[in-house]
């Protein structure tokens, strides 16, 4: 047959594992619709309402022109016209921050992206300047970052995890050995809250360390956030963002969990300053703004003025607006969780065979078998069990199967829950036979 | 003052002009708003409708319901959940395309994107594969895809326009010379319809030419049209994709201006056949998806649910939802040549100081002066005479100031046009004194 391209002629990335790991795994969840689903993590369905979609439209147009002072041309131009580069809603985020997260910003140095994923491809086309750069990561790590990351031919870096979300002492062996090789580590990548795909959070004396490496060491901290709002404790743990005195952390925000992923709108945090050729200083966010105008131009101005209109219902506050959802989701993991200790009881003595991670929040559980869980045993479980869920090897470097798996649970609930735990307690003690 | 961050260690592009250019340009124009624009390409205001948002995006889910058998909770998760990479309005896309273009396509080889500007950038990211890459555009060029460009580290060679909208000799003695020397061009981008910003076309043997070219030098065409459907006379001419027998076209669409710019919403349509790696054949559209997965994830579906129902309000044809905006954009045209006319009248014998491009239809007029124009004169245009246009220095690879200056006709109106051209004949003739 007659081709007109070859892959091979085509960038790298196009055949890297992290670009097709997301095909592979949407392919398996779409051939087995019927299989219960501990893979995706997916937002909880249940409030999605047409109603309220308008209703927010209407909202958010009502606060350019009553808040604002817009003549209803200008509402009008706001949303429909090409607009600024930035966003329109980043006044409406900036009082969410200091709500929510007790983190006072100047408006001026958000950009509001088209959802966190363009955040973090326009943060790592910026710092990726040369051949030397490299970015690190703590491993098992965001397939998301690995793909953006891939787009711009910036090696990514694995540092250890370890039982506080980080592994401190890799982090600067890493950073050192990387300079010591003549490149030049630019950023960490971390989700502090919740971790996807460890489920691990750190506690708050390593989020302090972790700031005073990236201060010492020179490198910037990449905070994904999206999970934060969902923990099953009374008390949320302060962001890195809201203890970042030395301006290191680059904030990387999601409304996909806690508005809706329909709208595709996030945004990134970025105060640092930045020194221009001719000497003037400037804001990172308006470098990134910058690559936007070549990637996107901006962000739709319809779905922002959804997510505006949805932030402006809660007086801001998204923490109360995710009241139901936090209670769904903590619900899940408790029952996630339960389920586990039943069916795999850890012997008096003697160690388990079957280990796993408890959260204190967020979608994620990693389950650890002893034997490798590959691709092929995920479409056996799906066919044969009738139940999903994701290799861990997807979300690190190395291809190679680990033995373990990552669990969500912010789609299935109740009994269906139970269920998908029964299916994969079948899966699981067929292969310890 | 302490700084985190300088741009001289960010990505080159940080400090091109191309990058730069856009932001220059915006700025004056928000620092005199009062000045009669003749510079900006955005789409006319006159149709901006709320109650119309309201009406496509309800029509859109109608649609989904009656026409594609959604449930109600398909339908809700089809506008409020993570969707399909490659969109939702594909099919919708591919009708319109068959009913205003004449294009028979498979729905699948269509990419939705976050405006036309996305689609560029995942072209070119795909096709950049090495530092022997290199792009060819016909110059000027949009400054758009000099910017996606450059994200990707690409190299831009420029093709001279001639008066039939390319030089095909240059063409191809361009690519033989890029050959010679060791580089690999890739594709050639061209806006054969009312160009940005030389507002020239291309005739139908121009046409069927370049493919030929493109076959023969085996190169793809990257077709942006997005200004057909205005065109003055009364037919139109049949656009690249129409006529590419051997699949040399990528076709970038724009619904930029054609429903609203507001939506960002965009395509690509790719029906390359690409071979992977390990022999099996899929589409460029499949390949281009996968870039998008790590970039934006997938269009903002209640966007695309906009243009959705604008599309199925019209039968799926934007060229009779475009009526009123064609008459007015070709009334304006009219009115600004005959305008240039009245004010610089050719010399019965004699060459004239003053020329300009007489184009068939589109937004862009092209005016050639004798003296340099550079950034500081449109300063001075803004702040001493209240009218605004752009450098034509702005649309080449090399910043010089060129004896040039685009005018656009797409916001200003009536009388509003005739007064921008009093003050830039006032300009013109202060300058030639």
């Amino acid at each position: 047959m007659d081709v007109e391209l070859s892959v091979a002629e085509l960038h790298g990335a196009l055949d890297d594992p992290a670009l097709n790991s997301m095909n592979f795994l949407n392919e398996v969840a779409n051939h087995y619709p019927d299989a219960i689903s501990l893979a995706a993590g997916r937002p909880c369905e249940d409030f999605f309402d047409l109603d309220a979609l308008h209703e927010n439209l209407r909202r958010f147009c009502a606060y350019l022109a009553d808040d604002l002072g817009y003549s209803p041309q200008q509402v009008r131009r706001a949303v429909f016209q090409y607009g600024r580069t930035k966003g329109i809603i980043h006044e409406l985020i900036a009082s969410n921050l200091q709500l929510d997260e007790g983190i006072a910003i100047d408006p001026e140095s958000v950009v509001v992206t088209v959802g966190c994923q363009e955040a973090m491809f326009l943060v790592l086309r910026a710092l990726r300047a040369s051949e030397r750069d490299v970015l690190l990561a703590v491993s098992p790590t965001y397939v998301g970052l690995t793909g953006a990351a891939r787009l711009v031919d910036l090696p990514v870096r694995p540092v250890a995890t370890g039982p506080a979300g980080v592994d401190l002492d890799d982090l600067v062996a890493v950073i050192r050995r990387e300079r010591a090789a003549g490149r030049r580590p630019r950023a960490c990548y971390v989700m502090p809250d919740f971790a996807n795909p460890s489920g691990l959070s750190m506690d708050v004396p390593t989020r302090r360390e972790l700031l005073r490496i990236a201060r010492d060491e020179d490198i910037l901290l990449l905070e994904d956030n999206p999970y934060g709002l969902f923990h099953t404790e009374a008390d949320r743990l302060p962001t890195l963002k809201a203890m970042d005195e030395w301006r290191r952390v680059v904030y990387l925000g999601s409304f996909a969990k806690t508005v809706l992923p329909g709208a595709r709108v996030g945004y990134v945090l970025a105060d640092q300053r930045v020194a221009a050729t001719d000497g003037s200083v400037g804001l990172f966010a308006d470098q990134l703004s910058k690559i936007k105008s070549m990637l996107t131009v901006n962000t739709s101005a319809i779905a922002q003025a959804v997510v505006g209109g949805r932030l402006l219902e809660h007086n801001c506050s998204l923490a109360k607006a995710n009241i139901r959802e936090r209670e769904i989701y903590t619900g899940n993991l408790t029952r996630l969780l339960d389920g586990l200790a039943d069916r795999f009881p850890h012997p008096a003595n003697g160690s388990a065979r079957v280990t796993w991670t408890v959260p204190a929040g967020g979608f994620f559980v990693v389950l650890t078998v002893p034997f490798p869980v590959d691709d092929a045993l995920l479409e056996r479980s799906a066919r044969d069990y009738g139940v999903l869920w994701t290799p861990m090897s997807h979300f690190y470097e190395q291809t190679a199967p680990v033995p373990a798996l990552r669990l969500s649970c912010s789609v299935e609930r109740g009994e269906r829950i139970d269920t998908g735990l029964d299916r994969l307690a079948d899966l699981i003690n067929d292969q310890l036979v």
